[in-house]
């Protein structure tokens, strides 16, 4: 399969309906195809050849949804960077990946000249923006104007179709390297386990469209003929409106998100009866928060999905039933019928049910490789298995529970401890602002559990008080033994906890192993 | 993907819950997959290598459900031969597919020792049947009790799945080759687009199970986690039996099988209402008896779709929507998310809408090819399109309507004249007990219509109150211009008539290619 085929298909059963909606602009399937093929066509005479990488840095618009189409098109390759990175981090990416051309918003068109000196096999700037197109940069509109539509490249199957740079918290960005097969099994795997994406409907895409999750979800709404309500990114009273003004089917949303939605006050002033599909993906989420968001999406059944970039990207799915079992709540659902699922120990024998492993992943949803890492590409496909690297356990009926990152997992005395379970422990108490917990070397338990702490500023609690508080929630060999309070943790460009920064200090170099 | 992958889905979560029900026996997914992987052990020490086919000519029963998951667990190609085929006919499947092993059951024991004689390669018969074990045959039963289990193979991707002889109406048989991936595309696709089974539901098999049609559904099944309800043939009063009995979800019917339901007095005394999704093929439907069977599944999506053993075997699909609209009732639906639809000339240019042309497909679905075939192979999928034999044409909304096998529309002066048409009309005629209408020779025309018919013993029309008859319901130059009388039709072993035994006598032959 390849990933334009189902535009070509709308094409053929109706072209007039609308497929993108971005603000004010509407641009029906037809208009999107003649616009698609001929921003191809303009991608080849920039000098784009098969196989080459075509980057972008933008925030979401029907501009990245041409992209997306446009690029594999032209027979090219799509290599979306992640708009939270530093300059730093988005010059390796495009160095790495060695892009030719790169698409810019009006938000990031103000550091195209930097990238630009730093990576010299980029030799265009395309400006997707709305404003005029600044100096030295070639303009979209006016490369679609100029461009003459060229066929469809039609390559698919194993061909490489994105190049996805994950990031930040484990080691420098790597370039994950997804196939046409990869995406379209997991997306016709994902639909066809529960439906996922109504046929037909209107995807909301609020969620970056950079990252796999979001594109994962577009490729399922493409193959259900669905149309796409893109906003530029996620602004609640922004994002209600379109739901209601759209009448929007089908919605990727965070738990952050479905926070700030549930607390925006005029929430029910929103007619959202349309919604009928809210999908999330597994990051912890309160009962409360999930009992408030049903309410305000009260016609909408709730389906999550666990997975990640190297799996194009769903591996296991909570259905809506699944939900209304309070315990599977937690869970990560089951393997979706294109995944397979288990849990292994270090020298990848399956666990038996009940116990913490590593949670491994097989199927052809899996990533080609690392782009340029054959030794990591290796290391993580072991056995045929993509290792995940999160530690998880499966219950009797193949429902996969994560524990936590298995590199962030504490072994003290012989005992598994998870870092996450003893930071929910500390975070609640009202003195703590942020923290982290991490193993250090001890001579006695091998590892001792370690906090690293940032405290209110009016609120100071010793690490006694800390202790007495985790251990009304925990059991006493998870508490931390020792304490570091500090005025802010390290953290990666997507947010997330840099712990490996945390470790260097307590651990020699030949010490212990994290990826 | 590989076609086994869901059975271990489903010993992963949930392995106590009945997997295949028939008569009184009830078999539980681990003692299914306990089995499978025993008689997949029991014919690797019948001799059966990786890749070599192992026939089945049998009745649908449970055991026919492990014989499909078992070959493939066992590295081999399932080759189901057509129960309705003459001795002679099986033979050369038997013959030329080179099966080494080949299960029979009660029903068809009696000709295995004839099968065996003419089968110099088919080493080993295997009695599947309940009935006492025939002499020289080998025992289902301790096959599987004496084998170890063996580890599932796990071949998938382009490796055969099965070799699936077509057959009868137009030459000698031809095995299609299948591919897992191509029955898993098509699996997937067909959930992907419209749901067509329930997940963890229950699905009935009374259409044949040597039939990719069936097998198809069967796939989809597995995918969904759906238990099978398995009855040895169709039997109107046990199916309605059985479906109240077990509560099956989803049931693919035929419309004789539907007629032969509604037509039964005591329908309406069986709870029915488990029944969420009943699938038919694309063959004519009138629409009364579309609204009874409607009317006796009354809480059922119906859904038809339309393809061929060499496309996995699903291309287009009618949704339960479409079915809303009376035009569209006669269509074959639209292209599924998973397959490309064309209508083209004999050029294989693409026609305009509305022009009937040969229905051409294109996907992952389509066969590997013919078995050792490649003339033939090379001709079906030329320019990468399976092309279908099939003629027809595409609305605006890419419904695709067929109209006639292309092999029999007749061009007479100039016009395209369909010959399911003209036998529609004629059809209509009290004194018409069955008709084929062909295409012969006419210096005049090119072509004429010539109509061979069987009338009712009691009732002798001439060939022109037929023409009048005919003359009121369709044009002209469709109304046939000669008649043969006869007392038989020519039928394959399937049942359709043998046009092009009826064509040899008219056309010499150097003349009208007829594939």
């Amino acid at each position: 399969m390849y990933i334009t085929q189902s535009l070509h298909q709308m094409l053929q059963q109706d072209p007039h309906r609308p497929l993108t909606v971005y603000g004010d602009r509407i641009r029906t399937v037809a208009e999107s195809a003649s616009r698609v093929s001929r921003l191809a066509g303009g991608l080849r005479a920039l000098g784009v050849a098969s196989g080459d990488r075509v980057a972008i840095l933008s925030l979401n618009s029907d501009r990245y949804h041409e992209y997306l189409l446009a690029v594999p098109w032209a027979d090219a390759v799509i290599t979306p960077v992640n708009t939270r990175w530093s300059v730093v981090e988005i010059a390796t990416a495009l160095r790495e990946s060695r892009a030719r051309v790169l698409l810019v918003d009006d938000t990031f068109n103000s550091i195209a000249e930097e990238l630009q000196e730093q990576c010299p096999e980029l030799t265009t700037v395309v400006h997707c923006g709305d404003e005029a197109c600044p100096p030295g940069m070639a303009d979209y509109e006016q490369l679609i104007a100029d461009s003459e539509p060229v066929e469809d490249a039609r390559r698919g199957g194993d061909a490489l179709f994105g190049l996805f740079y994950t990031g930040g918290t484990s080691g420098s960005p790597k370039g994950v390297m997804i196939s046409h097969n990869n995406i379209m099994i997991s997306a016709l795997g994902s639909l066809a386990t529960c439906g996922f994406i109504s046929p037909w409907g209107r995807l909301l895409h609020v969620a970056p469209m950079f990252h796999l999750a979001d594109i994962g979800v577009w490729s399922m709404a493409m193959l259900a003929s669905s149309a796409h309500v893109i906003l530029p990114a996620f602004v609640p009273r922004d994002t209600l409106k379109a739901i209601a003004e759209h009448q929007v089917t089908d919605a990727l949303l965070v738990p952050t998100m479905m926070q700030m939605i549930v607390d925006l006050p005029e929430a029910s002033s929103y007619d959202l009866s349309s919604v009928t599909n809210v999908l999330y993906g597994t990051s912890p989420i309160s009962e409360k928060l999930l009992q408030r968001i049903r309410g305000t999406f009260s016609g909408a059944a709730f389906m999550s999905a666990y997975g990640m970039t190297e799996l194009s990207p769903i591996a296991t799915i909570l259905t809506d039933a699944d939900h209304e079992t309070p315990e599977l709540r937690r869970s990560a659902g089951r393997s979706a019928a294109h995944s397979e699922v288990r849990i292994v120990d270090a020298d990848d024998n399956e666990l038996p049910r009940g116990s913490v492993g590593e949670v491994v992943v097989r199927g052809d949803h899996m990533m080609l490789g690392y782009w340029q890492r054959e030794e990591e590409t290796a290391q993580a496909l072991r056995g045929g298995w993509m290792h995940t690297g999160d530690g998880g356990y499966m219950d009797e009926n193949g429902y996969v529970f994560i524990v936590d990152r298995i590199k962030d997992m504490i072994v003290s005395g012989g005992e598994n401890v998870y870092s996450i379970e003893v930071e929910n422990a500390l975070a609640h108490h009202p003195a703590v602002s942020a923290c982290a917990v991490i193993g250090i070397p001890d001579e006695q338990w091998g590892e001792k559990v370690h906090a690293v702490v940032v405290l209110h500023p009016d609120h100071q609690p010793g690490a006694a008080e800390l202790q007495d508080f985790c251990r009304k929630t925990i059991a006493g060999y998870k508490v931390p033994r020792s304490f570091a309070f500090v005025d802010s943790l390290p953290l990666s460009g997507a947010g997330k906890i840099l712990k490996r920064e945390l470790r260097k200090q307590y651990w020699p170099q030949e010490g212990r192993q994290v990826n």
